[in-house]
């Protein structure tokens, strides 16, 4: 090689490396959104197999964060990224977190289905949790899409959506509330499905973060704490569904 | 100022930079503590007034979150930190979230303390917190007190007693069960104080992470994820307390 393609060369490394690590985000994320579809399978359809593995397996995912981050760190200190570069650094170095944070409600998912098994909890209030951990998924795999496509738009109905979450999460608590009232001895058993919600809707939390971090990432404004239709205002696009409905 | 002061005043500003970025992350660990403290009281001593404050306050706590990123985002730029630098400034953009996502939790003390005025809930269970509350309180102010003096060996005492935190959580958890069952017209009044024992126990979470990332920052070692045994042992620290016992 000749020594004029040096410059090229090395800002061509630098971009196998940033593309290496937001590959391996991906890969933590496909692995994240897996653990939570099992999760869910394993609790509504009673399957102990599955709830064990759920239960257990989140050492790749927790190896794969601590190696992202190491990435991360490295690329600072040796690129000196600049502007975009590094704003995607910390949006990977964000997003990891709560992709494992996420991992972790898949895995406490496991152990609800476990203790299913183990208590002889009644398992057809986990019924319930269908519609919910349907919605869930779609949205991380939602914020993940974004992700891998730096869709601002997207981002934005992704973070909308979040809100219909927590609606569904209110009407399962709801009807669990009842539930429990009708029959006290069911009380602890429901108590865990309760819980099965709680992390189903955190997860909804943390997939609305990504989407933040995309938007972050692509626009270089920060829209934590701010609402929807002004993030929409500042970055200047147009969102096809009423936002006001979606975020009120 | 003469030219050759240039190099030590470049330096030096440097210095004065992070040192800033350390105050003003120990200025919002103040303010959070101060609202999850405030939380706790709205909610065992049922003052409204309090409640209505701490459930509408953590704007400032998220605006101080927003500025430290960017300070951040800006001192990897302009002055290509490296090693021990460096992860002093992905330590504090990790610590924020944390610290803002307790602030989250206290706001939803605050928001659950408003609901025993506005819903008429019996505001007696909450008594039951109070334990909880204290030991919670005082393991963010520990937390809060390693970032502050880069304390190792307190960070792993710290983390040690998260367990703790996690047993009296689920022994509130139980007694909160069995006033359900003795008197099931309470159950929706009780599992609005499960709420706030669960947000408790998240704080717990969150303080424990600042602890690690303490480690990471002072020792340049990952230690999420390993038993503590093995963290004392990898950063060649003996513990006054028992480890086993304290993370069994």
């Amino acid at each position: 090689m000749s020594e004029n393609n040096l410059g090229d060369h090395i800002s061509h490394r630098f971009d196998e490396e940033l593309e290496a690590v937001r590959n391996q985000v991906l890969k933590m994320g496909g692995l994240v959104e897996r653990q939570v579809a099992s999760g869910i399978s394993a609790l509504i359809e009673h399957d102990h197999t599955l709830a064990r593995v759920v239960a257990r397996s989140d050492v790749k995912i927790n190896a794969l964060e601590v190696s992202i981050d190491e990435q991360c760190t490295q690329i600072i200190a040796r690129r000196q990224p600049t502007a975009s570069d590094l704003r995607l650094i910390i949006s990977v170095i964000k997003t990891i977190t709560d992709l494992e944070r996420i991992g972790d409600e898949a895995e406490k998912l496991g152990e609800y289905a476990l203790r299913v098994e183990n208590e002889g909890i009644r398992a057809r209030h986990y019924e319930q949790l269908q519609h919910l951990g349907d919605h869930v998924l779609k949205m991380l795999r939602d914020s993940l899409n974004c992700f891998a496509k730096m869709d601002v738009e997207m981002a934005l109905l992704t973070i909308a959506s979040d809100k219909r979450i927590d609606d569904e999460f209110e009407s399962v608590s709801r009807n669990l509330i009842t539930h429990m009232m009708e029959d006290p001895r069911e009380i602890a058993s429901v108590l865990h499905v309760t819980w099965c919600a709680r992390a189903l809707e955190r997860i909804g939390d943390h997939a609305k973060n990504i989407c933040e971090y995309v938007v972050y990432l692509v626009k270089g404004k920060d829209v934590r704490h701010i609402s929807l239709e002004q993030v929409a205002e500042e970055v200047d696009i147009e969102l096809d569904i009423d936002i006001e409905d979606g975020d009120k």
